[in-house]
């Protein structure tokens, strides 16, 4: 028996009961779709006990159901225990969907209902539909938590502070102003911002509302005759309230968002549907709106070159910290004293030398062995491998730097590797250089280059099911769009100014996994006449691949070239920031590898 | 003054005063959405005097223009030439599409008249949806031709014959039970197939009716009660009727299937919108219609074992109709006695060597020099280049024998090529190997494939602008859907049976073009426990490479293994239908090449 648990539910039920509502979805997310959440929002987890990233509840009277994927079966099962809540696996099983379950088992005349702000427009509309189609109703207006949920968390109260023009590169205003014009582009003249590292990026502001996101609880409305930052406001002190002020932005309650969209009449407003609630987008009802994606989602994505600059600089200060990680490790784990949890803890006190340090930007993956084998695998303290000298490490880590966030995995091994381990980590490292070496014409997409990564794994019928690279902002979200490297389609071409991971994995289930990870910036390269224009990549991550782990003869001369251009580059931007002891570990780590 | 053109649009004008119409478009395509259309549908060659294979003319009561692309702006020049009619620039200039056009000159109150017979649906719909945004009508059945145009070319009236199971490797009653059972997967229980390759594929009839594809002008309807034929009678004999009526296929008159349509009333018909007319999809008001791809143009891209068996014999016997074409080549071409023309003359008349041939797949293009930077150029006799020996020759040919559709295309030098013309000649062959022995998973698009045929001129900032790769028919349109390798997205999957082309090309005005195309065919290649199935290609086409244009340094030695490889497969096939001076020939040109 879990009595927390069966007393939330019941607590829910009787509400659903009041309103003859038949069943209720309870998501994971918050009204600005966000990848980490705060704690107020945090509901599904009070009325499941599942506390994972990923998982959604649907609640009938008399069944209870929690989707979530692979990662979390185990943590699921155990958190569930003595709820009556039935896992359903969203991937590697026969489970149906939320949505197919929810076809099946809702009838004629029934009420589904949900918390409209926590479903984004599309999602929304597809249940309506579902529900159309069954002949059920469904009700978006079902937000009981306020009331039931006796000690739900505050929204933080952090204060914002201002991300200063130094490091951001460019003013409110002037992203204002290109924002107007890209509104006006597409037929708008005002838009709401819901997505929270929208917000933090056009009013120059960021908070630590949540983890890894150095955002604020926040939405935004900007037309020519105003721009509104609504949020709490004791989260703005007296400087931030000047700057706001000096800027023309005007401070409104977090709460009353919705009343001002009901009153916006004359705007045509622009909504992106992937961020914006549908209970915030039904709120404009008296103002015309235009569904399409955010115009600050590319221009946050083209980088200046102020925050590329600092985005080399906060490389270099993570590459610092990175050799001292890997100095500690191979101190200390042939001696059997590190466990992958340590791993996690160490990097934070070396990256935390930096005064311009904010914390991780995500949570640190590290695994030993099979554990790589993993994806998004996190260790725990209860359950953390030592890591030994006789397999593969895989450390997936990043941080928040005031001038830029870096995202970097490495696979190491600290004795002497297999010869399956080398062959795998070449094959890996052969698609990560194909990819950070490849020129390609204005236009292209990331779907179109992600062949270059895999080729090398495909030739042995090998490969690997997550995507090779995402984009990533600068002192914001590690994760954010548009552009994508992935198998799978996606319309935004790859611009200069754009920073994207190039992570190349292969991962053998209970044997090890491997993954090489730099943080990649597209550059103008060439104008042609004949051909139109040429970009290229540039890395900016900066540490060494491991290259006890490279099969020289597997490579090609211009691969072993590309190596170990790339290491010396490591060392002479290293090497002034560093010891002499760590200047003579570095040295023999980047010595040229040769056929 | 082209007083014939000035009488037609005159006729054309009366036929529009009398209903009131102020502009009326006049596309060259044929109800059936074809690439190659027969004389009896070429009303916009009537109406402008424009005989290229792609123009549109828009005619008002006092303006009349044609849109048409580059390959043909010399030409339309010329035949427009005294007609009033004004070119419109469909690339490579500033013109405003049609559609601008009309948003531009056409005002409220105005009516757009067509033959909705000669639109795809989603045509007509866009032109449709442009009325009604300016306020202006639309009729869809303005079909004048038949009344002003007095010496109108009947429909073909070549016998249809039956192209044998032994060729064809599946039974017509077996294609129609695996037609029924897709249609039933996509919520439906019948079809009308208007693409006529559709048509020749289900019911394996084959016949003459337009150049190039053979193929009949007809259309098919099948559902699980009836299956029928709308073709002219006169063109079935009687041993095709007998074949007709076992397959209990009903013959009806080619011009009764929209009176048909009309009556259909409880069947819930798939019409796949882009090969299917305007008028056509109108005429089934009584039925239920779902637009969607149709399951023939997968089933059909898929080649069966007996049709895949069939194409490498045919590859056979165009590898040696080739090796003489070379051979005649090198023996005329140093003494100024062959020009562009010939070269396609010659290729036909050692092609018909073969009882299975039926004529060429497409007109043959044979550009030189700066000729062949032409994509698409076709030479006429009166304008026609003399081959020499000091540039490049780019051959671009095909055929259609009964057990498979071939295409290829090679670029040679009689004489002594320069150092630029083999960097990028070798350029192209890096991408065309690379393409041709990737291993890919099942799943995978053509357009993820794109950039492996490209990367190697990219990374010199040079590229093509045409696609690398088309699905080919078997004994059918050497262009077929739906799967192809382009930059663009296309969602069709390359699945094991489809034959595509393998075609990546550079392109220097004024100088020389380079193109090296085979044909190859997506295998089955590995099941694998963790990574799913992957793919491979066999390359079908049997003709070695121009090995005086490899600069062997740009290679790698798996490139210089792959070259080889293919050469010495080129060669066993190939001698045993050879005699002794042509394989001392071929043995010569597919000597292995070494670093």
């Amino acid at each position: 028996m879990n009595e927390k648990v069966l007393k939330n539910l019941e607590a829910l039920r009787a509400e659903m009961r009041k309103y003859k509502i038949t069943a209720v979805i309870v998501p994971g997310t918050d009204p600005h779709q966000s990848e980490y959440i705060s704690d107020h929002w945090k509901v599904r987890d009070w009325v499941t006990g599942f506390t994972g990233s990923n998982g959604t509840a649907v609640i009938t009277l008399d069944d209870a159901r929690l989707w979530t994927d692979s990662r979390y079966f185990l943590q699921a099962g155990i958190e569930l225990e003595g709820t009556g809540i039935t896992m359903m696996k969203e991937d590697g099983g026969n489970d149906p969907t939320i949505e197919q379950w929810l076809a099946e088992n809702l009838s004629e005349g029934d009420l589904l209902a949900v918390d409209g702000s926590l479903f984004s427009v599309p999602a929304a509309n597809r249940l309506e539909n579902l529900c159309g189609q069954i002949g059920a109703r469904f009700a978006a207006d079902f937000a009981p938590f306020d009331k039931i949920y006796a000690d739900r968390p505050e929204l933080p109260l952090d204060p914002i502070y201002v991300h200063e023009e130094s490091y951001a590169g460019e003013s409110t205003q002037s992203k204002i102003n290109r924002l107007l014009d890209a509104l006006a582009e597409n037929g708008a003249n005002a838009t709401l911002l819901s997505a929270l590292d929208e917000v933090a990026w056009l009013f120059n502001i960021r908070c630590n509302d949540v983890m890894f996101n150095p955002v604020a609880t926040a939405y935004a409305y900007v037309s020519k005759r105003q721009r509104v930052l609504f949020i709490d406001e004791r989260k703005v002190d007296d400087a931030t309230a000047k700057y706001l002020a000096d800027h023309a932005i005007t401070v409104a309650p977090y709460k009353s968002v919705n009343d001002f969209l009901a009153k916006v009449k004359d705007d045509v407003v622009l909504l992106d549907p992937r961020s914006t609630s549908d209970t915030t987008a039904r709120c404009l009802y008296n103002a015309e709106t235009i569904f399409r994606q955010s115009p600050v989602a590319l221009m946050k994505a083209c980088k200046n070159d102020t925050q590329i600059e600092g985005t080399r600089r906060a490389m270099e200060r993570d590459g610092v910290a990175l050799v001292k990680l890997y100095m500690w490790l191979e101190q200390n784990v042939p001696a059997g004293k590190v466990n992958e949890v340590d791993v996690a803890e160490k990097v934070v006190e070396f990256r935390g030398e930096s005064p311009l340090y904010r914390g991780e930007s995500f949570a640190m993956a590290a695994g030993y062995r099979g554990n790589g084998a993993i994806v998004h695998y996190e260790a725990e303290p209860a359950t953390a491998a030592t890591v030994g000298v006789d397999g593969l490490l895989l450390v997936d880590t990043g941080a928040q730097y005031l001038d830029g966030t870096t995202d970097i995995t490495r696979t190491v091994c600290f004795g002497t590797p297999t010869e399956e381990e080398r062959h795998d980590y070449t094959l890996v490292l052969k698609g990560h250089l194909a990819l950070g070496h490849v020129t390609f014409p204005e236009g292209t997409r990331g779907s179109q280059l992600d062949a270059l990564a895999r080729q090398f794994l495909w030739k042995e019928a090998k490969t690997y099911w997550h995507g090779t690279g995402h984009g990533v902002g600068h002192f914001l979200n590690v994760h954010e769009g548009p552009q994508n490297i992935r198998l799978n389609e996606n319309p935004t071409t790859i611009s200069p100014g754009m920073i994207i991971s190039n992570e190349p994995g292969l991962y053998i289930t209970d044997k090890y996994g491997i993954r090489i990870e730099n943080l990649v910036l597209a550059t103008s390269y060439k104008e042609t006449a004949d051909f139109g224009n040429f970009l290229r990549f540039e890395t900016l991550t900066l540490f060494p691949y491991d290259t006890k782990l490279i099969d020289v003869d597997m490579l090609t001369a211009e691969e072993v070239r590309q190596v170990n251009d790339y290491h010396a580059m490591v060392r002479s931007r290293l090497t002034p920031l560093l010891n002499d002891e760590q200047t003579a570990w570095l040295n023999e780590k980047t010595q040229p590898i040769t056929k």
